[in-house]
């Protein structure tokens, strides 16, 4: 079956992957879209190559049809569409406390394992969500970040009326603003690009530019001086953790969803202690954080046309991923994986 | 009537206050003891001089008994033994959320104001806390440190059975420690100080050098790989700030004790993510924290007796000044404000 691998930095090559049998608790399915993150992006740069292993299938923002069942699935059928929810659970240990999505001995499928950028796909059952009727398969590749968003807006607790300042517009960032706005929530949104900002105005939000204005003075102003309830750091810039705790009100939430890697960052920890600021880590989706994913994208609410730049086939993956590199101003790119 | 007042750096010289008669909604106490807090020190050592007004009578952790009552006031009488909670509440702001203890109006008295460092003073009756027969005044200037405690581990969200690390074993990490352990959580206190060490091992905790001892491994061997569930950073030190991160497991909660003021610091934002880790500010106390204070004070767990290093009057209160500057072993100092 065709499938894309990657094979070392900046280069993907067409092959085909093995047709595997569902064992017991699996499902094999059709792989329809599977949607471009930046973690793959980050594994297209090779600096992921010592988590991987080339050539490997990586991906995992699918939408599929259910082909075949394992022995003793009984929670999806032949035909269904599904997202696929893409953690592999291991052995619990003290050290996770019942929380698996962030445990010792988590597996990420389509980075510790085959991924979905291929036509034929085998997972375990237990990582599968029913798509509704209603629901593009094409708009079921938003499912995985739109449960990245609802668990970000979950561990943020944001209440409707709140003010809340999303740092970052890009595809996450965007989610998270949808989100918050099905939430209730005022929604102010800093970015740097212009034709992001562009887009995220012409969908009604609220936004900064702060290399342009003066991001906490533009927050006060807009927010009588009551200032900012949950901030959403998605940027992953330095210049952002220093404004995260100058935007916020006292019991303000900072939800770090951005991943800071490398160098340790300079915190204002004085501010926290001062205003009872909470820094709260955001990382990844539980079960219901799908579901209420699916739900919010079955509501229509979710303009995903506009968020999709580009739809290619697993053929072309090698130029998607390019232009991707030379397009800052794109969104989300989708892999048709049936073409 | 008889006063200390701080009047630049290194220098208290002893005088005369005004008594002030209670104007409506106020009470005229006769101060019974005073501890000497770290902020008293920060003031003697001229750092927050553009804060507060020389010569200032300063000074806030305080018991006293009622003599006098301003009109209207009914929630204590004349002779009642009391704790006062030195926060005069300014106009709410929106900012502040309705946490007036946090809000910018809040005036600290004792900072801001008049403090308790004389023989008699005169504050808000909402300011209050009666306490309970059986309690000594001694000990009753250990309720306003005592509420800090109680504030951190109600911040702190601690549960019976939780693995807990105090960072710093002061008169704060302390009476955190003994908090914790009425909760029925498993403390450790970390503290390079050994003469402290030596103590809080009298007092039955479990310690650790981390300039003796690397913290991580101890951590990980005393819990079985479980690692801690709630830190306290009570230390101020950039080498807590650095460890704060490696000694928790999933979801824990690091409450933000100490002022880190100056320099921020290099925090590692990948492992919030990571691990979904919890930064959660705590500043001064509550109504609430008071009462459990004075119940927990009251219960008898406290060996109060051991953290007084030494009471003497106000007369002497320079020369306490100093000797707490020369001896870091020391823990509470206490004046005596009627000798």
């Amino acid at each position: 079956m065709k499938a894309a691998f990657y094979k070392e930095k900046g280069q993907f090559s067409i092959g085909e992957s093995d047709l595997i049998n569902p064992g017991p608790g699996e499902v094999r399915l059709n792989v329809a879209y599977c949607g471009v993150c930046g973690t793959d992006i980050h594994i297209f740069h090779g600096v992921m190559d010592k988590r991987i292993n080339p050539p490997q299938i990586v991906g995992h923002e699918a939408s599929a049809v259910v082909a075949e069942l394992g022995e003793g699935v009984d929670n999806v059928e032949v035909g269904d569409n599904v997202a696929v929810r893409p953690l592999k659970f291991g052995k619990p240990h003290p050290f996770d406390k019942g929380n698996p999505h962030v445990g010792k001995n988590l597996k990420f499928i389509g980075i510790d394992s085959a991924g979905a950028f291929q036509k034929s796909w085998t997972v375990p059952a237990y990582t599968l969500h029913k798509l509704p009727a209603q629901l593009s398969l094409k708009y079921g590749a938003f499912i995985e970040p739109l449960a990245v968003a609802c668990h970000d807006v979950k561990i943020g607790r944001v209440k409707a009326g709140e003010n809340c300042l999303v740092m970052g517009g890009g595809p996450i960032g965007t989610l998270i603003a949808f989100v918050l706005r099905e939430k209730g929530a005022n929604v102010f949104i800093s970015e740097i690009n212009e034709s992001r900002l562009q887009m995220l105005a012409d969908l009604g939000f609220t936004t900064i530019n702060p290399a342009m204005e003066k991001l906490t003075e533009k927050i006060s102003a807009l927010t009588g001086e009551a200032m900012i309830d949950c901030v959403f750091e998605v940027s992953g810039s330095a210049a952002a953790v220093s404004a995260m705790t100058e935007v916020v009100n006292v019991k303000a939430r900072i939800v770090m969803v951005a991943i800071h890697g490398g160098e340790k960052r300079p915190v204002d920890l004085f501010k926290f202690f001062w205003s009872e600021i909470e820094l709260l880590g955001a990382r990844l989706y539980q079960e219901d954080d799908y579901e209420e994913a699916i739900r919010i994208a079955a509501s229509g609410i979710i303009p995903f046309d506009t968020l999709i730049t580009k739809i290619d086939s697993l053929e072309n993956i090698q130029s998607i991923f390019e232009i991707i590199d030379e397009n800052p101003d794109g969104m989300k790119y989708l892999i048709d994986c049936q073409d």
